[in-house]
């Protein structure tokens, strides 16, 4: 029962139905972990997820000479080895308890069986993490609208001055990738190229761009954000 | 046939195996939505969820005294609605064609059908939503650690000196609740708590924080960034 409790506080499982919690909760194993004991190793079959429940795990990989790189620290509360394992794949990296810890196993098979009995279970997971992408998705445009319009500004400005000033330019690169390069999300960038166009300072023409006010993209450069 | 090709480059399907996408395929209608045409009304109940192939989609919401305000504008490959419909709920908000659309609807029933026949369809949707939500993790976090930890510094010294000075500080709100107020999400705001403690600049003491350096959290305020 105190599973339960501690499960429906975990993220990956925040408003789930009692009923649900408890079906988890009964394929869950927890594992006591020494400091310094390895959880799993890069390249293992990824067998079931984990979530931290006291203590923290380390997550890293080793380069071809040995040296240690680690990737994150998970703790209370947070899962690990999801993505691998949801997806039926290896883990791609190497995980190990920093300090004594207590750690809930999520075996992929048991899983797989419950969301066969109960698909709403696989419904209501998919929701949880629909919704907190949703959140993330505008906390990421919230934080990109200050900065990433002066950058696409200056990336387009520099693909003009390389066509030696042509008025029109050409994306070169995906979507996605350009969302990197400027450090925001593709959804953000849209978001972005659509304010950049309703306020006629391009024109969005399929891959094409149309600098239609090269002041106002030398203002967002200078200033910075303000669209 | 030109639908599965159609799928796979949706971000919620990205990696599926191709024969989930046929199956996938199988059960989406394609509707021809005119300009200003309802897809759905507030409170409908959610039969099934949404991705926008050609067009543009509004979500808004009416005030009581009958006001719009527009919550979102989806484009091509986006999904909308996919949350209340995963979680089996009413649609909170209204969705209108902005322009002549055309909208995939994939209905809740013969998804949760799929699933059941097929568990792994979930499992690799899952991986899906939750690779990307991994990815904007650490987005956020890259772009919040440039300016989160001077807010949060300002927090803390105005906790300290609306006690008169006090070395040590409760938190007297959720970890969710602060790092929305600091503009970040609870993984990044951790993640600064962690930084600041490994660094001598405070400790941790459950709720309670010690301040171990005011000088520290000063600079932070006023050079920001740079932990």
């Amino acid at each position: 029962m105190e599973i339960v409790k501690y499960l429906s506080k975990i993220p990956l499982f925040e408003g789930l139905p009692e009923d649900q919690l408890i079906d988890l909760s009964k394929i869950t194993v927890t594992l006591d972990l020494g400091k310094g004991q390895v959880i799993f190793s890069e390249g293992d079959e990824g067998r079931g997820f984990y979530v931290v429940l006291q203590g923290r795990v380390k997550i890293y990989k080793l380069s071809p000479d040995g040296k240690e790189q680690t990737l994150h620290i998970f703790g209370s509360g947070e899962p690990f080895g999801e993505v691998p394992v949801f997806a039926g794949k290896h883990f791609p990296a190497n995980a190990e308890a920093l300090e004594k810890s207590k750690v809930l196993f999520f075996p992929r098979i048991s899983l797989i069986r419950l969301i066969e009995k109960n698909p709403s279970l696989a419904m209501n997971m998919l929701a949880i993490l629909a919704r907190r992408l949703r959140q993330f998705t505008v906390q990421i445009e919230h934080l990109s609208l200050k900065e990433v319009p002066g950058r696409l500004a200056a990336y387009l400005l520099y693909l003009s001055d390389r066509e030696n000033g042509s008025q029109e330019v050409r994306l070169d690169i995906t979507k996605g990738q350009l969302a990197s390069l400027l450090g925001t999300i593709p959804e953000t960038l849209s978001r972005i190229f659509a304010k950049m166009s309703k306020q006629g300072i391009i024109e969005i023409m399929g891959p094409n761009i149309k600098i239609l006010s090269r002041t106002a993209l030398e203002e967002l450069v200078e200033y910075g954000g303000g669209l």
